[in-house]
């Protein structure tokens, strides 16, 4: 796949619809500056907008509209970009998504279906409404289309500036540093991090392959995967990736300290890359410079 | 005075300590396009921070340190900027600064009086204490230098590529629209939006000269200054500033889309100046370029 091709042309296709998020420098979370992109300020509050335009509008979208199943943001992001467009949608959601991320959806106003359960759960009753109504799928992380869309973050992160050698980008079922991965092609150093409470490209990698793992903790409803997607395994082993690990509670620190510092307030699994640098799970050469994704901010509760 | 020397002095000075706030563009907030700067994610959550290191830079600071008396953002700003150059700080806040601005002070490092009553009050002892202990006084906004400080922000935005003709931004005591004003010298247009509850720009440019007015309402805590500075009010008077109030509500529903459309959760004084665009106060003319300016976000309570 010329992965730089379909990057070029999702940003040309997506330019407009999504927002050009800001960047900044920052020595208020970490002892040297960093680099920071506030991708939370993304329409729906997450990257996710990314994927899902670029895949309405490189689809043919059929009479029965759009389907997707998603832990929040995928699914706020499917409703938002199908609305916007023009297109019906059905959001398929599991429970533990929780009532900020639901409102959001509802909000985008697509129709709504809360499944009792994990991530799996919503894409088992997704999956059979495609085929039930002819709708179209947009798969949360593992789909070209979708991590093209992802891969415009890097893109435009680099034209906006970027100097940093190394980025720490959170995984969840792995779009995100898929797109990121398959941008830089090995031109910047890309950190995947995860938190030890769902790790399924750390597992992935270390049983040659994606295989499923337990869910749980303060960012699951983000980044609780069971299995990482089959395109962000090859490209993380091709590369051969740096992943590191987070517990829970560096994650709340981290998540503490952009509301402190820069008063941004993030959900937990926006707040995980940055917890890598915080807790020490990457440690930087000295003169490494090195950048943090800032990827999503729908906590729960909703402080309005 | 040479208000454009002042300001690049100024910036020189401060450069290193402040955070270089992100710009931005948005379509999601109003039916065009604006430019907003997300001043909110300076140091202690406000731009107070330019005026206050600014301030204590230029300043030869005495043995008994620094005092101020503030609605709370100020305090906050002095006591971090204290901190950080070595000073001892000692803040007096009004107690309707509430629970969320005072804990961000107590973060701060500085020694801390909650006097009961309105920011007036709080003045009152914050002199008392400048006299008793040879402390220097840094005013919240009626000081050549703190304006000067505040007036690094316009600059700094127009070097980030500010395009806009006008630039709303909101009004308390008027120190932040006084640095703005010095800086631009009638080369942009400036609109002051205050609320209605606590409109001393208005009531003075009414009147023909600062006087006191009552203050109440959701953004009392940031903009309830009694009257308005001196500074801002001849600056003002002198370029013939668009001036425009705007009712609490419409300062809640702008608060509540700046966290709906972007994820920034801000205090009600740092969604004013886009209240005047959303609420029609302000109505500019068709192809007029706008610029919002978001400039506050200690809200209460404290959502973490």
């Amino acid at each position: 796949m010329d992965w730089k091709t379909e990057i070029e042309t999702a940003s040309a296709r997506i330019e407009g619809k999504t927002v050009v998020t800001p960047v900044m420098r920052s020595d208020a979370l970490w002892s040297r500056e960093i680099e920071l992109k506030l991708e939370q300020l993304q329409h729906t509050g997450s990257f996710k907008a990314r994927g899902a335009f670029n895949s309405l509008m490189a689809m043919d979208v059929p009479e029965g509209g759009v389907v997707a199943a998603s832990g929040g943001n995928h699914g706020a992001a499917v409703g938002f970009a199908a609305k916007s467009l023009g297109y019906p949608a059905h959001i398929f959601v599991p429970e533990m998504a929780g009532p900020a991320k639901i409102a959001v959806i509802e909000r985008s106003g697509a129709d709504l279906t809360v499944v009792p359960g994990e991530y799996a759960d919503a894409l088992d009753m997704a999956k059979r409404y495609e085929e039930e109504r002819g709708a179209c799928q947009v798969h949360a992380y593992d789909a070209p289309l979708t991590v093209a869309g992802q891969g415009t973050l890097l893109r435009e992160w680099e034209q906006q500036g970027l100097e940093a050698d190394t980025v720490l980008i959170a995984v969840g079922g792995g779009g995100l540093i898929a797109g990121a991965l398959a941008w830089a092609q090995g031109a910047r150093k890309i950190v995947a991090v995860e938190p030890m409470s769902c790790n399924a490209l750390t597992a992935a990698l270390k049983a040659g392959g994606p295989v499923d793992v337990p869910v749980s903790g303060v960012a699951a409803n983000a980044l609780g995967a069971r299995r990482i997607g089959q395109i962000c395994y090859d490209l993380a082993a091709a590369q051969g990736i740096t992943a590191v690990e987070v517990p829970d509670g560096a994650i709340v620190e981290a998540q503490r300290s952009l509301w402190q510092a820069h008063r941004q307030l993030v959900e937990p699994a926006g707040a995980c890359a940055l917890a890598a640098l915080q807790w020490g799970a990457y440690v930087p050469e000295p003169g490494e410079r090195v950048a943090v994704l800032v990827c999503g901010a729908n906590p729960a509760p909703d402080p309005l």
